[in-house]
Parts: C-alpha cells; structure tokens; sequence
C-alpha cells in the first residue's frame, strides 16, 4: 500500500506532475558509496523529455537536489532524499479535464478511489513524471551494481507498433555491448527495423495518434542462488516493479508466451560445463528456475500501451454532469512513450537486483 | 522474503512435496465467515492429481485438516492453519536426482541458495505440490467473494501448445457462465479446440515429452476504485502473486502485449453510460488503468511452461563430480500442468481481491 | 529496516541535523483532510528549541514546506512530503567529534554500523532534530483524531530528576483537560512540582551537566477492539514507535512495573456498567488487554534519559588514534530534552492510533 | 497485523488453547543448521506447566512435531512449520465463560474486535499457552547463537510481588554464568530471596489470589553496529516483540526509569580501551545508542502482571445479557506466571537477535 516498496533497500516515491516538487527517499542504500552525478545525468537525460520529435515539447531538465544520505560525496547510509522541482509546469492545459475522465488514463480509478480529492492536473501522482524520481534511484542502483559488481542491464525496443527488433537469444553477452546499447537514443539491433519504427512514431504524431510497443532486457553476471520461491521470486519481484511503470501491461520472463508453444523438451535448458562452470545451452526461462537466479542472464520483456493522450477526438463522460462528451486533449504528449521508457524499466529492474544482493547480505567496496 | 504473503490478509505457505506435511496459515481471515467444505473440497478437487490419461497417476486425496482459526464452524478471525498429510510419497524414485540437476527445474539454483541442504526429493519446497494449500486459502477466499460480494473469478485455457482457443472480449459475462467454466474439467470456450489440446497432451504424453500453454481469467463485479498507483498496483500484486505459482514465465493484463501493437485511438478504452453508470465500450486494459480498478472486468492471460519433468533422456550436469552426464526421469508426472494450474490461478487471484477489499477496509456479513 | 515505519499508514523519515534539510513522507493518509496549518505550526512550536532558558539557544523556525500530496488546501491521498529546511546550522562545532565519540550518544556504533561514512555533524540522521518531521506527521494525525474521531492526546511531565509530579489515575477526564494540558508550555498536574522540576533543571544547566525524567501520556476515547493479539498488540505498536525517539529507555502502560508488585485481586480492572456501557472501575491494564483496546483511556509513561551532551569534561576514546581522551562538549545543548520530547510523544503515539483506525477500515469526514 | 512478525526472519504463530493444535511456521531460518531436540526440549521444558506447586496442574508435554523444513536432521532453508497438539483440555472449564468478561483477560476486547467469533475457551488465541511454539522458535534461534555466535541469553526473576532480588550491573559477565541461570529451576541472583518470593507466590495461591514481578534479561557478546536508528531500532525491535508476551505491561533497558533520576554525568557510559578494544564502565544505556547495539551486553527488564485469573470471587459483566454479575473462575491456574514467562522472555529475544544478524548479512556455520 502507498508508494513505498522494498524489502531491504527501500524506496518512498512522492510528489505530483504539476505540484511544488517530485521526489523519492531511499532507505538501506549501502554507506560508502561515491555519488557519480555524471553517471545519474546522463541515465535522467535519457528519460527527460524534449529531446526530438519523437516526444513531447514538455522540457524539464530534472535536475536532482539532493538533499540527505550523502556527505562528503559519499553515501552515509542514511535515507539518501532526491527532489525535482517542477519547472515547466503550464496548469491550465489541464483545467477541462477536472470533470472529463480521459479514456486510457488514472483519471477515473482515481477520482473514485480519492474521492475527487486527488490532484487532477496532468494525472498528479499518477503521472509519467514520477519515474523520474525512480529513475534516479535506479540510476544510483545501476551505477554501484555496474561498479562494484559487474552487473550490467540493458534493453533494446523489441517492438514498436507492427515492427519488430531483429530476434536475438540473450547467453553471451560482453558488458561493452550492454554500453553500446545503453549509449543508442533508440536502442534497436537492427537500425534498419529502427528506422522504421520512428517513421510509425511520426506517422501516429502527424494523425494526432500514438503507437505502443515492447521493450527486452537484460541482466547479465547474476550469480545463481538470489531469489526466493514462491511469493518473493525473482519474477515476483521484477514483475511487481515492472508494472509499477505507468503504461506496463504485460511483462514475459526468457521464451515467456512463447514457452507456451513449446514442447518441454526443448524448453528445458540443459545444463553443460563452460570452462568448468554449470552453464545452460539456451535461456528460455530468462535466468530464473523456482523463482531464484541460475546463472544465466535474467531476460524479460515488458509490453507498453500507446501514450493514452491523444489529440483525436475521443467519446467519454463527464463524471459532474453524468453526461457523455467528446473530449480533444490539447496539451504536449509523447506519441510513443516506449523509449522515454527503456532507462525507467532498467533502473526499476537495478533497484529490484540491488535488494536482492542486500537481501543475500552482499556488501559493496566503499571509497577510500 | 520467505514464503510469506500480503498485506492485510496475509498467507504463509510451508511444506515439502516428500515431507511429513504441508500447509498454510492464512491471518486477518475476517471473523464469522461459514467454512464450507463442500465448496472448498470441490476447487481442490480440480486440481489433485490422477483423475484422468491428462495427468499424473500419482493420487492425494488432499483433504485438508483445520487446525486453528475455525470455531463452531466459523472462522474465528485468529490465524487459520490447514495441513494436508503426505500419503502417496515414493522418495527413492528420487535418490538418482540428489546430484543431477534436471533440467528446468529448481534444482540447481535451490542448491546453490540453500548450500545443497535443500530437500531435493519431489522438488522439496519448491514442488507444484505446495499449491494444494495456496488453493485451499485461496478457495476459502473465492468463496467468500462468491457469497458475500457477487465477485467471481473462472478461467479459459486459452491455449495449449500451438492450439488456441477460440478469442472472446470479457466485459459483459455473466456469473452463470463462470460458474458453467468453473465445472469444466477442461475450461475452454471452444469444445472443439479442446478436444485437439487434449490430443495434443496425450500425444506428448506417448512420445515422453509435455507440452505448456496459457490460460486467461476473469474477475466480474470489482467495483471501481481499489489498488494502488505504482508499487501497489492491481497488476502489481497479482503479477506477483501469479509468478508464486511454478511454472508460470509470463503475465498480460487486457490485451496485453497486443496493445503494443494497436494504436492509442483504438487501445483506449472510451467511457460511456450504461443504465446512468459509467462503463466502457472496449477493455482493452483489462479492467485496471493507473493501478486502480476502473469497474470493468479483470483480466489478465498467464503463461504457462511444459512440465520440466520428461522422460525423454536430457543432457545435464551432475553437480557433485562436476561432470556432464544423461539423465532419464522416471517416475509419474504431468504431460502438461496448464488444467491443473487453472484453479489454482483463480485461488491466488481470489487471495488477492480479498486483500485489496480488506485493505479498503471491507466488511463481510457473519453468520448469524 | 530503515527509516520507514508503519502498516496502513506509513511514514519515511530523512534528513541530518547539519545537513541540506529533514523532511518526511507520509503514505496513505486519508484523502480530503484539510490542512490546518496553524494548529501544525503551534504543535511544532511545543518542540522547537530556543524558546527559554530551559532548551537550547539554537534557532530553527522549524516551517515545514510542504512539497506534495496538498492541492486545494486538502489531503489528496497520494504520498505527502514535508520538508524543513536546515538554516541556524553551525557545522565548525563538530569538527573536533569527528573521532571523539561522545558518551551516551550514537556516535561509536554509527560509525561501527556505517563503516565511518555517517555525518557525524550534530549527530546527523540520529540527531534529536529529526524529530521535528517526525512531529509534523503526528500533528496531522492528532488534528485529524482530534477533529473527527474525538480522540485526544495529552501528557504532563511525570518526573524530572528526583521531582514527581502528583499522580493521577486517567479514567474519566474530558477533553477539555486535554486541550489545557496541551496548551502548558511545562505541562505538569501541580504547578508548585513543576517548579521544583525547573530550578533542578537550571541548576543542572549552571553546572555544566543534565537531567532525564519521565512523561506520562494519556489517550482518550479510544473505541474498544482496536490492535491484535502478540507481535501487533497495541502496547507492541506504541512502544516500538515510541523507542523511535532519541533518549528514550523504559516505557511502561497503566501500572506498568507497579503492578508487578500488585496482586491479581487489585491488578484486575473490574467490569460494571456505567450508563449502560461496559467500563471499568480501574485502569491499571492502561486501556489495552491481549494487545487490544477496552475501551479505557490508554495511559503509558516514558523514561528519558538525560541529554548526553553536557560540557562537564568526560573520559572517552578517539576511534581512529584508538587513544582515550578526556572530552568537552561546546555547542548548544539542552540541559534538560524532556519538555520538548513531550509534543514527540503525542505526536508518535497519534501516528500509532491512526494506523490502527485506519488498519481497522475507520473513514474519515472529509471537507465539502 | 496478524500474529506474523519479523523482518528477514519471519514468525507465523497459530492456534488455540483448546484447539486441535497450537504451532509456528519459520521463515528464512538459515539452512544447514542440526536441530538439537534435546536443547529444544529442555528450554520447552522450562515453560511447560505441571512440574510444581508454583504452577498450574494442567499437564502438557509440549513435544514438538516438525512437519517441514528439516531434512536429515538438518534446517533445509525452507519454512519450518512445528506444531504441538492440545492433550489435556477440559474445554467444559470455559462453557460458563461465554458470555462473562473476565477482568484482566483479553475476554471483551477480544469479543468486540471478531464480533463474538473468537474461540474463547481457555482465551483461544489469546492464551499464553500459543508463547509454546514461540518458544519452540526462540529455542531454535536461542541454539544457534549459543553455538555459532557465542551469545547467550539469560535472565533471573528481578522481583516478585514486593521481594527484590539483588541488584547487580551486567557487564562482565561469562557463559558459565548465564548457563548456571538458565539452569535454576526459578533464577535468581540470591537464594534467599528466592525463597521469599517462592513464599509469596504459595501465599497467594492458598488464599485464591495472584502475583506479579518483572524480569531482568541479559544478551552477552553482541557486537557493536546492530539495528538501526528510529522505528528500528533494537529498542523498538525487542520491546514490540516482547510486549508480545501475555501479561507483559513493561520494559526498560539499562538503567531504565532510574535512568530519568539521573545527570548526564552519571548516565553516560563513558568509553574506555580495554585490551585494546572499545569498552564502556558502565551499562546504563543497556548496550544500545541510538537504536544500536555498542558492544556492551544488552540488558533489559519486563514487568509481569499478576495472572488474571484468580478464584477469589470478582465483579464482572454479562456481555449478552448487559447485566453486572460476580464471577468466580475455578479451573486451574499459575498463582504467579513469572518463572514460566522466563525462557519465553529470553526466546523471544532470541528471535529478535537472529533476525539483527540476519538483516545484517550474517552467515553461520553448517553441519558438515
């Protein structure tokens, strides 16, 4: 309940799209770590928008204040605050929709639940804007996994409408590839398959529409044996944070949906010796047997919904009056939201590591 | 951490599939509700095992002994704990796997988190057995949901190997409907399509080998307004909670991963009013926008592996002497578990409803 | 683990005395709450420092900004953070504790437990000072308690030093007497005892050292059922919140440890009927039996321990040089914590009893 | 809420006094750890009733049937569910009880809190009879911090009724002398004290009464950085699971209330280098700053009321009826629970030790 999470590292976001200032407390982040601003930046600037054509004019530098948990550039291991004030905030784009529950959105849910209470403006704090926040503490999450433990995550946009990402079968993977992927303002593998899909996320702009699509990650050097069985394994817990993204609406782990289609013997992933070590030929349950890690990279992938705001005339009702009406959202919105996604979904999936390894009682080298 | 559930009703599973006992303690059960073991007997009975060619020929009858929490025939609101004895247990079919990792299955990363301390026999812990008493608390929960609130929950499987069922949009069912879906031993819509999915179990039944496939489910009558924005959502918690149960790799919520392939135009789900109360023309988001319930159905698909035991020989590793070895699993076992994971679904899903509801505060009627 | 507390409600504390600012974020309070500002602001003016010659001489306006969870001048339901921001900081004053552990602080295990990376200045995040967001989340739940529920909370000072204050048995006071308690600046029954506790207090100031004492808190109108059996009982819930406090070591609820010295024939508060309704014609069990409320006023008392800063020179260890050395604390420091633990206590417990309504489904009035 | 508690290490308890069986489910108890039955037996032993004319003549053996989680003798990782069943209920005892509220029991909170569903023969849930499966759990913990970690917990009866035991100050003190109390059949520190209480307690019980005491608990060799500052700090951890305990209405660690009686300049325990090593002269603090341990033993003291049930005749209420009626209790039942409570008190603290270390990433030793 609330929008807290976490077992052992934990995680308090706050804040509203359109209120003073948006935020998050990390709880249990271990002391001694050097707070890398360089490195969060430039995870943040690949969520903030403004960027291109592909997303919405909206331009808000989100830049983070830090303000406890670190003291002389260190972590202390005290609850480290991050704050974002809102900047670019324009309020009266938002004014007709108090009544106007728009299709697709939080809106109406809210409203019922909060009672009309709720901060209605730019979906308060049901926002997009709020994985800022969560990105930057998995962005702090990413950074000492990538440092101290070699762990690396990253994604490339599976598909985008009708299109899709050349198929790749993740076992082998070097951390450099990880950083090529990383480094891509629209990560694909195919930058041909890419191409167009930003010809779909232009032709969607132009018709006052938007498109959806899905993102693959990955996780690479899990140890095996984190994790738990049933109710906190590694899927529950990725699955959890994953659908806490605004616009998640299917998340799939190794084969997924696939596995479905397969027969058990060539679903099973057979064990052999690498170099003395128990690897596994193919990875089609992602990396995770029984809920805990095997060793193989940790492999999902996570569906997102078109942005909900478009301009096209949409039928809906007015929650007041109890009439119907037809509602034209005027305002600056992302066509697509899928790449503005990648980073959140892989910080998301950082934090989720990050507990796993406290939970397992690892510790992390501190600066000296 | 640990196989300890929830948040207002909360679930703590125990048990291995070749011990003494398993069970489960359920707390925050509300006080005063009738257990009826008829019903309850009857959701268990779909899932226990030899009933037909489809499934395993081991037998448990899986009657439930109640040994807190019920007083006079009613729960009292104190921890409710039922155990369910082992009878039908052949450990030694098992002696061979002490050191042989089986392919797709928990052996290797429980050895690894449990220093190979772990009981290895059946899957131990981590063994589909440990769902008897996951339904019997969650059979406990549909039936008060059922009863108390009109609130019902059935399931479809939608597909097995490449078989499908026929599609169908889940906004305006009625409860009879469920209830027929809830009587059949093999749930589809589609009685021919059930007929080849059933062939195409015994088919790899013959051939040593098992098929996996999915199953979609349907929530009716959740008022608008319960979960969480983020951490908490409804997708949240029952994506959590459906990857508890072994074998599942895979959650969509609505049209799930298609809606990344539609358009923001078509994907949202425009409101309207039906009798004076707001509904929507499509569900394409399953009932949930924002985390919340919006008063539409729930659904959500679950994907489903084959069953990791086979009989077919699978190369693997011997983690003792660290050699590359064949193993052939005798043994009984399921060509395929998706008929016997169907009601466990609908359980966890009702355990997690009625949280939700009791998070809100619900109240139930008692018997008087 | 961490700084995070509570099931329903919940609260994140964050901050250091000397750092950027303190804060806190408060989850699920209920939505449609208006913000009464200034019965907050007379609430933390109870606990902030430099108000006489009994407290500190440090300044802090302690006004809190609130960043989130506020639109219209009411609760919106979604995450509240407030922050204060640290302004009459005087960092120079710590430099010489860097290494010097101070007796009867936290500085020795928080610098075992963060490995020498906590902020050292003031006590950082174990410093007193955080008690201010602590309290500006119980001033909402006492308004709130107060306003809807009736509910109140008062203390009065039960001891300082060797001074006791005239006893009482809490059993029928209306709130009227809450309300004059809560206004008293040094709260005590007998103004002539809480002049005797002030010169002890200033006499300890002139020579260089400090007092404890103890506060004794009453909580009235409290409906009976409330709270759980074992691990949630009410005096669970209460004492591990108010251990939260810095300088706390005892609490006891009715007779506490006297009535270890009672026989069961006294011990027992007898039932009768009074007007009808089931009351008691003692309250030694403090208004809580098997962890749940009866319906009599809750009564609990707090040891405080004296303020371990003093400037009397002390004999210590220098943790880097690992040599002793004889201490003398400058700075600013109160002779006396325990007239402005008293407003921490009530605020504490109201977050408590608001958990505890709101666990139990309670709703609250909201503003139209 | 609910009877679960812990953070890594979890506790489930169940059951009724006159149920079919009491039991405890454990989660994440370290694997690989031999189950020493006779050192569980011997501390159940210490709690069981029916050994002398200090205590009740109900007759349990409290012997503990394992039904999951050990394997070839050894914790296997996975939750340990323990039960003992009710033997020698005489649930006739009660019927008169229904409807008359014993003062001093949970009796009328309870029935309002489950609407009159509770199971109230003997007190059902609420009976100190479930403090046997916590014990079970806390043996288990109580063994392995013996054997592994070297710490040990013990206690002696500080007081009963008005008689005191000697005062001593635990700093120094060795295993063999925490073994030599944990031996006594009624610890205490002086024999002939002992004596007097043991007189008191008899004297009570001829004339159909009760009597109350406290209890001083001592935790030696816990190393410094345990816990955390705020809401968990050791303090609050081991006070809410103490106040778990039936008949608890007190705790105090170190010096406790005295502790408000005191100047800084006494109170502070002042560091000094023995062998080299960070040490402090005294222990009024009770070996925690700060909500963390400092290395010094930690020490800490319950009060115990009277056991509410006595035989002398009481005025009470008919919850049914709502008439006032004289309530004579015959049964059978402790004249004074404390040396029963003894080993409850020091398992239960046991729980609360294993989950700091566990949370804090300690490994332990397997059997090998």
């Amino acid at each position: 309940m609330g929008s807290i999470w976490g077992n052992k590292l934990k995680i308090s976001l706050f804040g509203e799209s359109h209120g003073e200032a948006i935020g998050v407390v990390i709880d249990n982040f271990p002391p001694g770590i050097k707070i890398d601003m360089e490195y969060i930046n430039k995870q943040m600037a690949r969520r903030a928008p403004g960027k291109s054509s592909l997303a919405t004019s909206r331009r808000e530098r989100d830049a983070v204040k830090i303000l406890s948990g670190v003291f002389k550039g260190n972590t202390t291991g005290a609850p480290l605050c991050g704050i974002i004030y809102n900047e670019d905030k324009k309020s009266q784009d938002y004014n007709q929709l108090k009544d106007t529950m728009r299709p697709g959105h939080s809106d109406y849910p809210a409203h019922v639940k909060y009672g009309g209470f709720n901060d209605y403006r730019g979906g308060g704090h049901f926002s997009g804007r709020i994985t800022a926040p969560l990105l930057f503490a998995g962005a702090l999450a990413m950074d000492v996994l990538e440092k101290d433990k070699n762990i690396f995550i990253a994604s490339h946009i599976e598909s985008i409408y009708n299109i899709e990402d050349t198929e790749i079968e993740f076992i082998d993977y070097e951390a450099d590839y990880f950083n090529y992927l990383k480094d891509m303002e629209f990560p694909v593998l195919s930058e041909e398959k890419g191409q167009l899909m930003k010809a779909e996320i232009l032709k969607a702009k132009e018709e006052g529409d938007s498109v959806g699509g899905s993102v693959e990650t990955i996780i690479t050097n899990i140890p095996p044996g984190y994790g738990d069985p049933f109710f906190h394994s590694v899927e529950s817990k990725l699955s959890s944070m994953i659908f806490s993204i605004p616009a998640v609406k299917g998340i799939e782990f190794g084969a997924g949906f696939k596995i479905g289609k397969m027969r058990g013997s060539s679903a099973n992933d057979r064990y052999y010796l690498k170099d003395g070590k128990i690897s596994a030929k193919t990875n089609n349950n992602g990396g995770i047997l029984g809920g805990i890690t095997n060793g193989m990279p940790i492999v999902f992938t996570t569906a997102i919904k078109p942005t909900p705001s478009i301009s096209l005339p949409q039928s809906t009702v007015n929650i007041t009056s109890m009439e119907e009406k037809t509602l034209e959202i005027s305002g600056r919105h992302d066509p697509c939201i899928v790449p503005r996604v990648v980073p959140v979904i892989e910080g998301a999936a950082a934090l989720v590591i990050l507990d796993l390894l406290l939970e397992r009682g690892e510790t992390f080298k501190v600066n000296e």
